[in-house]
């Protein structure tokens, strides 16, 4: 059975991974007959967001791998732990953690920089020839990730797309329910709730992407 | 189209939503061609599991509506909001948020009580003859909730089971993937995490759930 690496950023949209990307590329990954080890950075998210309010709720602290643990029911393990041989592929969903925690783009937009441990897992998959799946704005990590002349897509938002050209990276516009193969670099990115209006949109373009990253690798 | 109201009880399996039956219950909503709308009470959670250790986490509070809204994406309301003219049914997931906030199952178990806004805003579904999905834990409810002689499952553990016949409730047996039709009072329920081992099984169940509510309604 093909296992499927899955990092998470937290437990939200607007300070972690955005939730309902999460699960569904959890149950799309079963349903492709793999399954998954979740995992994450432990390290403390940059701030919390009251997704109520929409607000920074000040002088709260919550830790990445802690958060992510709620999405994996407390079966997760810190990112360090990955080896790429017992894994055939890995998965990044989306969410604000990816901008904030699992790099500082939301910060400083192309002259970002990724956790050093995100940075070796995912490298580890380009060496091994792996595939690699990146959803909704974690593809504006492609060129920090897998260098210069990488194809990928974020969906159509030209600000996100414009840093990742500036950073090396080729963007290419992509539909809700869509997915862009770069074969060359065994990545494929999907726009999820960079452009979806509700959870059937992000369905259609996570699932055309897990079945692609299972059967690539 | 049809609405569904959907209940939830904080963001997290160990002290609020079980998040995968809440993203899977929305999902299904909409691929049955309906949509819904998120609630949750406005009250403190009964504690703080830290999701990755299993331990309470010491001195830190949250709030449920405030939580519940990260499963939401920032869509949702106070539940004294729902207004039953406005919905065709309503759902509540599981997880122990419903034993441990929505009501005080997990402590005082046949002695417990509910929130009293998630009973008026259930009840005022029956007393509308509209369904009411229960999933996981949350049939443990269903005598406080629909009154005795009502017919649910959640699953086959022995104790939860016991405690819904204490109540007044009866308990009926349930496969993992498939669900229990009370007709009289048009109350489905199925056990998802319950009984289920990983999230292909709590979707098959959830699925069964959702076109059985959407199609009573």
């Amino acid at each position: 059975m093909k296992k499927i690496a899955v990092i998470l950023s937290g437990c939200g949209v607007f300070d972690g991974s955005e939730i309902q990307e999460s699960v569904i590329t959890l149950l799309e990954i079963e349903q492709q007959g793999a399954n998954y080890q979740c995992f994450a950075p432990d390290i403390e998210q940059l701030h919390v967001i009251n997704h109520l309010t929409g607000e920074v709720a000040a002088g709260e602290t919550r830790n990445v791998l802690v958060e992510s643990a709620r999405i994996a029911r407390g079966n997760i393990q810190d990112v360090t732990k990955i080896d790429v041989n017992a894994f055939d592929a890995i998965i990044l969903p989306g969410g604000f953690g990816a901008a904030k925690n699992l790099s500082d783009f939301a910060l400083v937009g192309p002259q970002a920089k990724v956790q050093a441990d995100v940075v070796s897992a995912v490298q580890s998959f380009k060496k091994a020839d792996k595939p690699i799946g990146l959803i909704c704005i974690t593809p504006a990590l492609t060129p920090l990730l897998l260098g210069e002349g990488v194809v990928c897509t974020i969906g159509s938002d030209k600000g996100t797309a414009d840093a990742i050209t500036a950073m090396g990276g080729i963007h290419q516009t992509c539909a809700v329910d869509d997915i862009v193969i770069d074969n060359n670099n065994k990545l494929v990115t999907t726009p999820a709730y960079m452009l979806a209006e509700n959870i059937t949109q992000i369905a259609s373009g996570i699932r055309k992407l897990v079945q692609q990253v299972v059967s690539m690798s």
